[in-house]
C-alpha cells in the first residue's frame, strides 16, 4: 500500500515535494564513493510516510510561509529520521530484514556499509542545515534551527530514546515510562520538525508553545497508532514485520493498558493535537490533516 | 606509554584544557539514560592523543587568541573523532577489541550502545558548536564552522574516506589512491580542526590557505607515521594491536611503497607542513611542535 493515499493532494504533493529536494541534497550514485552514495540514497528515497517533512511544511503553511526556503529544514528532519531507521534495523540494534517493503540497508549493502550511510546521512542534515543558515539574512534564526536539531538527535533526544528502548526490552515499563522513552526516542524529532518549520517561517513564543504541544501530542499518537498496527496489522500492509514487538517482548502500548485503553488514549491525544492549534484557525489545515492521519493511518 | 609525555608542557596542559572541557560538555553519567551517557564517556574520556584539539589550540595561538571561546571547536572536533572509532571498531567494520590499550567501547558495552553512542556524540559535536554559535556576537563565524565540521564529517569527508577504506581491503591501490583515501579518512576532520580555531581566532583568506596546506601535510603524515608504526611497534606500546593492518589485508604505505620511501615520503610531508606556516614566524610553535610530532611519535 502506498501510505500517500492515505493524504490528501496538497500534502501528497509535499511529499513529492520533499522527495526532489531530498533528491537534490543527496549525493549523486554515479559519483565516488559510489557504494556510500547508493547506501544513502537508496536509505532515503525508498519511500516512507515523510511525516517530518509533513510537519515542517505544514506549521510554516499555518504561519503564511510557502518558500523554497522551508526545503533545508524538510530534508535535515528526514535524513535525520532515515539515518535513525538504518541503524535501528541493524542486527546488533532491533536485526529487521524488512522496511517499507524492501530489504533493509545492511541486508543490501552490508553492516558496515550501513553504519556508514547512518553516519554520513547525519552529517548531511546538520551540513544542508549550516548551509541554509549561511544563505539565511537572519543568521540567528538558522543558528536557532541548528540547536534544535542538535538537542531532538542527541542522548538527550532521538539516541537517548533508543537507549531507554534497548534498556526496555524485556522489562515492565509504566504507561509513563513508555511515554517517555518515545517522547524521547520518536518525539523529540517530530517536535523539532514543527519547531524548524515555525523558525523558518517566523512567530512568536507564544504560538512556537502550542505548536509545541500539538507536535508532542502528535508524535505520541503516532506511536500509539504504530503499536496499535503491530498487533492489529498484516506484514503487506504496514511495510514490515508485523507482531514482531511482541516477538522482541518490546513494551508496547496494547501490552501495558491493553488495545481499548490504548484506542482511548490515541482519542485523547488527537483531541489535545487539535486543541493546540486551534488559534491559528483555517490556515492549520494541513497540521488537522496530519494530526487525523497520525491517529487513523492503516499504514 | 601515556601519549602526553612526547610533547611539551604547552601542549600537555592545552591536552588538560580540552580533557575539562570534554568532561564539562559530555553528559554527567549518573543521569537517565546513564547507559548511554557512560558510553559517551567511556569512549571520550579514556585517554587519546587529542591531536585535533591541539590542532585548534595552536592554530588559534598561532593568529594569538587562546581564549575560552576556542573550547567549543576543540570539544567538537575530539567528539567526531571518538565517534568514528567506537564505530570503526565495531565487529561488521574493523573489529577491534583493543583501543588506547583499553577494551574498545562495544566490548564494555554491547555493539547496540556502542552504536547509539557514537551517533549522540557526532550530534552533541553538532549541538555544541550550535550553541557556541549562538553566544558568539559574529554569528556568520559560527554558521562557518559549522559549515566547516558538516563538510568534514560527511561523505565527502571522513564517512566517504572509511567507504573507500572498506572498498580498499584486498585491493592494490596505488600511492595516490591511498593517499586520497586518507585524505578523507581523517585528514579532513584534521584539516576542519585547523579551519575551526583559525575561523574562531579570525584571520585573512592567505593565512587560512597556508594553514589548510599544513592540515594537509600534517594530516597525512600522521597517517603515514601510523603505517611505520603498526609494522615497527608493539601493542603494549601503541595500545592497540600491531601489524594488524597487514594481516586485514589493508593498503597501507609500507605495503606499497615500502618502508624506507614510506619514511622518505613522511619526511617530505614534514618540510611541506613546516615551510606552510612559515610566515606566521614564532607565534606558529605550537604548530611545528605538533607537525614534528606527527611524524616521530612511537605512540
Amino acid at each position: 500500500m502506498n501510505p500517500n493515499s492515505e493524504l490528501g493532494p496538497a500534502l501528497q504533493s509535499l511529499i513529492e515535494r520533499a522527495e526532489q529536494a531530498l533528491d537534490r541534497h543527496l549525493p549523486p550514485a554515479g559519483q565516488s564513493p559510489t557504494e556510500l552514495h547508493r547506501a544513502m540514497r537508496y536509505a532515503v528515497l525508498g519511500g516512507g510516510k515523510r511525516l517530518r517533512p509533513l510537519l515542517v511544511y505544514a506549521t510554516a503553511h499555518a504561519l503564511g510561509e510557502d518558500g523554497p526556503q522551508l526545503d533545508a529544514a524538510a530534508c535535515a528532519v528526514e535524513l535525520i529520521h532515515a539515518y535513525s531507521l538504518v541503524h535501528d534495523d541493524l542486527p546488533a540494534m532491533d536485526d529487521d530484514a524488512l522496511r517499507r517493503g524492501r530489504p533493509t540497508c545492511h541486508v543490501v549493502f552490508g553492516e558496515a556499509m550501513a553504519i556508514l550511510a547512518g553516519d554520513a546521512l547525519q552529517a548531511l542534515a546538520f551540513g544542508i542545515l549550516a548551509e541554509d543558515a549561511a544563505r539565511r539574512t537572519d543568521a540567528a534564526t538558522g543558528i536557532a534551527m541548528l540547536r534544535a536539531l542538535g538537542h531532538a538527535c542527541g542522548a538527550e533526544g532521538m539516541a537517548g530514546g533508543q537507549a531507554l528502548d534497548l534498556a526496555a526490552v524485556g522489562q515492565t515499563l509504566t504507561l509513563g515510562e513508555l511515554e517517555h522513552m518515545h517522547a524521547c526516542k520518536t518525539g523529540a524529532l517530530i517536535r523539532a520538525s514543527v519547531q524548524l518549520g515555525a523558525l523558518a517561517a517566523g512567530t512568536d513564543e507564544g504560538t512556537l508553545q502550542a505548536l509545541d504541544r500539538y507536535a508532542h501530542a502528535v508524535g505520541l499518537a503516532f506511536q500509539v497508532r504504530d503499536d496499535i498496527l503491530d498487533v492489529e496489522g498484516e506484514s503487506a500492509v504496514i511495510g514490515k514485520t508485523a507482531g514482531k514487538d511482541a516477538a522482541a517482548a518490546k513494551p508496547t502500548f496494547p501490552s501495558i493498558i491493553g488495545l481499548d485503553a490504548s484506542r482511548a488514549r490515541l482519542a485523547e491525544l488527537t483531541d489535545t493535537a487539535l486543541a493546540a492549534f486551534a488559534p491559528l484557525g483555517d490556515r492549520a489545515v494541513l497540521l488537522e490533516e496530519l494530526a487525523r492521519y497520525a491517529a487513523h493511518r492503516r499504514y
